[in-house]
């Protein structure tokens, strides 16, 4: 009951289902709120490219300039490969899906197992490095991280199981601020270059490198940077949530994001090239650059803070993502039906519950540390890609709709350039923590099809398909006493209501109580006939099962004995304690004999 | 069904009843027996007056003398005054039994309680301590210290709970054999220094101390060589396990105990003073004076080896006492009647594993450091020797049997004495761990009246006296369908075989659902009646609650309403985690429903 008043207090009053609406979102805020999740990556995408890069030297760093080209390039090749699949799935088109049509059910799970990892991935991140943009103004906070992030999990946990009403408005403002701040920034800091404006940068010799710049440190540095991709497909996943006409919309917001996109990372990549930005310590690569073009005044501080938000906005889109892909998984039976099924609030509260336990151990285990947990991130949004545009290619070969020629090059491009990605991302990634996402996904898939094997043979032996309706059944009713008192002649009351035939059955452990308890049954028994069974071992439930079971012998496959157990409920739940668990211990013993039913009858205490 | 055999592989197989006996302890078993914890109190007791007294440097150490020979005579006279309980009380005279007896509930429940607490804290001390000796000998193990005393406790518990049948033998070498060694040790070490034959002692100054030495620090030395007296009552409780005469055979082994327990603590005490010993490091003050005398031979392993097992059997002495006075305080209703039931093995489980879990937490947040635990000790027993000794004096004046008048100045020097041992030490000790104690007792004492008190009205509410026997009830059976399956089938014909009258009912969610269910009841629904309800929130609970209202208001006090719940039975207890609990919460919720009953009918399936 105090439970109940805690979750009202957070979640509030359930909603009837009348209330469930659509919201449809115009372009504009379209782009918010799908936008906040691959642009957030700005904040850390290029800072990931210059920490390999520094190893081979401050003077390699320059190479995060062909680097940050060539990621841009992928950006621009995935969105023009997604707004092929928004075309063919106006009814939204993600991974799972896109696969599963085209592919096959395996395919359609691994890429669902990386899927639901990065979503995990992406709030453990997202809050992880908008902790980080705080830390950096306030170095203070640092010891508090942990902490930190776990109260921004949380918070975005309980606004979602309320259920975000209003999203679309939440997302607006800080989205907007959040592009115009970084690509005023860029302005002013490649202006203030070009003009010679900036105040002078501080001395620092090009520092000697760990190891030479080679492939291996190359590619690794651009797997680092390929974080920046990450949440760009979510458009596919939400084309109903458009205003009509929807894929015409959406592909137009796609379009739009990938600019955007591309412009503000690159403008970073570039401004920390051109300002000569050394990355590393306990302060971000954003707030670096911040500081140096504005000093540490009101500018600095906005700039953090609304990259603060954008990346909590980030985190909190998973919290859309992963429960919808879960009813997606759970209505196909391949995790547990709990996922299926909308809370109170008309959310999938079990998706958000869990996603959040799920990242709040993330953060625990990598102290808040976004430098360790990005290694684990962009691999499995990688296998999306890859299967989503493999399975389109597929698509546009098996039905060649009008133009799948020239369509299917854009899905192929895609789904080679990606894969190639892939490939590079778990080799180079692999030994910092990579392998553990490379061994959790066939794990996951495995436990799905589990899953799944359950399901469908629970439903064989549940269907009624094919069965001749069974012959009735017949009974005996059993009091189980172990005293006289007024819970037990309830008990033996509804016993008879039930059955003029019923029993009443007494274990023995020491003769005189019984004697006593004959004494008195004349009285109280309710004309019901007592059965004493002798117990040497002091066990209740020995000779109880013994006498059931001969019971069973004599009257067949179609009979069932119902035990009813009197018991007493205490006014107060913690006064259950004081009393013997024997009801709890016969019910779980018997709950597995075939053809016994347990019927509690409770008593309850007034005080 | 795993647990259960898990269970029997440690705890064995029940035993009947009848297996029940007294196992009756000649003298000699019986001193072995009841001295194990007295007699181990050696082990630390002179220790902690050293690791006081040199806090005023190591020349203030000579101290110990005269504070030994003051423990001595308190040690001599608890005991007479012992002898005293033990022929009022042959049947075994604890000091909640004594209290109760002669000053009334209050007293007892504090004298409970405090010997409650003391003796989760033998355990706790005895085990640390007994780790210690081996860590003293291997060093080594420092580091493991907690796990070995964790594992010794659950050593300890696991042979209770199997119930020590021939405990008497197990206690006889092992204490003989410690009696032996310590007393011959001492009489080395005083022969040796005698007649010079000692090896010379390493040069080591007087270190200067942190305090001068006052008459706080005096009282505060004695208070913590009083842990020496923590066990010398267990006899006066145990009077019924010995061979008749069983007061007079008591007695004897009392004054035994006496006689070698100062005998080996004034010994050991001396020989520290003689040998110069500084306390405090790694090593204790025994091992340190049998390295002096034995060098590190198989003369010091065998002392260590033997003190390490008569803590050991100490620790143990509590598994017998702890659940014993739990019993006592069961049978009253102070706590849960659990305690008051024996298990499978004759032994009274819970109790054991109480001891056990608290004995355990004691040692984790002590980190099994002996020193720290200490100052706990000790105030427990005194509370139960000051009031145990209160008591008599209460007797002797009241009853006047033969003797009383001299009988009871043994018994008021007892009382007057350890009443004042316990004020010194309860003010001595209190900053360094002894409130805690101090705290604990009126809150336990609090917690024993709320007991009792909730049992009390219990048994009020439940009387049958000067009730009239009430009318009988009638009843409605509904079952509640949320689908139609093999298992719905079965409760919907078990529900028939109880009453032609019965009824389904359903909660409606998705009208076309329901569309689909209606099409197949012809068929299928047995010829029971269904009666469908709406539900705009989605939950099943609140129409059916409304439903089980309405009838009520309907028929009147005497209507139960039955509610049928199929379920089906996974074949793995894992696979009941991939179901709706739907049926667990309609049961918690309906529980606390008057006039409801709800009945479970399994469905097993195969796999």
């Amino acid at each position: 009951m105090r439970l109940h008043r805690l979750k009202r207090l957070f979640v509030g009053s359930p909603l009837p289902t009348a209330q469930q609406r659509h919201e449809r979102l115009g372009k504009a805020t379209a782009l918010a709120v799908f936008a906040s999740d691959p642009l957030s990556s700005v904040a850390y995408a290029t800072e990931e490219i210059l920490l390999v890069l520094i190893l081979a030297g401050s003077a390699a760093l320059s190479y995060s300039l062909p680097i940050g080209i060539g990621i841009a390039a992928l950006i621009l090749i995935v969105i023009t490969s997604y707004r092929q699949t928004i075309r063919a799935y106006p009814q939204g088109g993600g991974a799972y899906i896109v696969a599963k049509d085209n592919l096959g059910v395996f395919p359609a799970l691994i890429a669902g197992a990386a899927l639901l990892i990065d979503y995990v991935l992406t709030v453990a991140v997202s809050v992880a490095a908008g902790v980080a943009a705080i830390t950096s103004a306030v170095p203070q906070l640092l010891p508090y991280r942990v902490g930190l992030c776990l109260l921004a999990v949380a918070g975005i946990a309980v606004a979602n199981l309320r259920g975000v009403r209003e999203s679309g408005k939440i997302f607006t403002a800080p989205t907007y601020v959040f592009v115009v701040s970084i690509l005023a920034m860029v302005g002013w800091g490649v202006g203030g270059a070009a003009f010679g404006l900036l105040p002078a940068a501080p001395y620092a010799p090009h520092a000697p490198g760990l190891e030479g710049i080679g492939v291996f440190l190359f590619l690794r540095a651009f797997s680092a940077g390929c974080t920046a991709l990450t949440g760009v497909e979510a458009v596919s996943d939400g084309v109903p949530a458009f205003k009509p006409p929807e894929a015409h919309n959406a592909r137009i917001v796609m379009a739009w994001l990938g600019a955007i996109s591309v412009a503000m990372f690159l403008g970073i990549t570039y401004l920390a090239y051109d300002l000569g930005i050394v990355p590393g310590g306990d302060e971000t690569v954003v707030s670096k650059i911040a500081r140096r073009l504005f000093g540490t005044g009101v500018a600095y501080f906005e700039v953090q803070a609304v990259t603060t938000l954008i990346l909590l906005l980030a985190a909190n889109t998973s919290f859309a993502d992963f429960p919808r892909l879960s009813f997606f998984l759970a209505r196909d039976r391949f995790i547990p039906r709990q996922f299926a099924t909308q809370g109170d609030r008309l959310v999938f509260s079990n998706g958000i519950v869990i996603l959040a336990g799920l990242a709040s151990v993330l953060v625990v285990v990598f102290r808040g540390d976004t430098q360790e947990l990005l290694p684990l991130y962009a691999i499995g949004v990688f296998i999306s890609f890859t299967f989503s545009q493999s399975g389109m290619v597929r698509r546009w070969l098996r039905l060649k709709e009008e133009g799948w020629a020239w369509r299917m090059w854009f899905s192929l491009v895609g789904a080679v350039v990606t894969g190639i990605v892939l490939v590079t991302l778990a080799a180079t990634k692999f030994m910092e923590g990579a392998w553990i996402v490379v061994l959790l996904i066939p794990a996951l898939v495995g436990l799905f099809l589990t899953i799944h094997r359950h399901y469908d043979t629970v439903a064989a032996q549940l269907s009624l398909e094919d069965v001749a309706p069974p012959p009735p059944l017949d009974g005996t009713i059993l009091v189980l006493v172990g005293d006289l008192h007024r819970g037990v002649v309830r008990a033996l009351q509804y016993a008879q209501s039930l059955s003029p035939t019923a029993k009443a059955v007494y274990v023995e452990t020491d003769p005189e109580r019984t004697h006593r308890l004959e004494q008195r049954w004349g009285k109280w028994g309710m004309g019901v006939p007592l059965i004493v069974l002798n117990s040497p071992y002091r066990s209740v439930l020995g000779p109880l099962m013994d006498y059931i079971d001969q019971l069973q012998r004599q009257r067949g496959d179609n009979h069932v004995v119902t035990i009813v157990l009197p018991e007493f409920i205490p006014a107060k739940w913690w006064q259950q304690l004081l009393h013997n668990q024997t009801a709890l211990l016969i019910k779980g013993q018997l709950l597995f004999h075939k053809n016994v039913v347990v019927t509690d009858v409770p008593y309850h205490l007034k005080h």
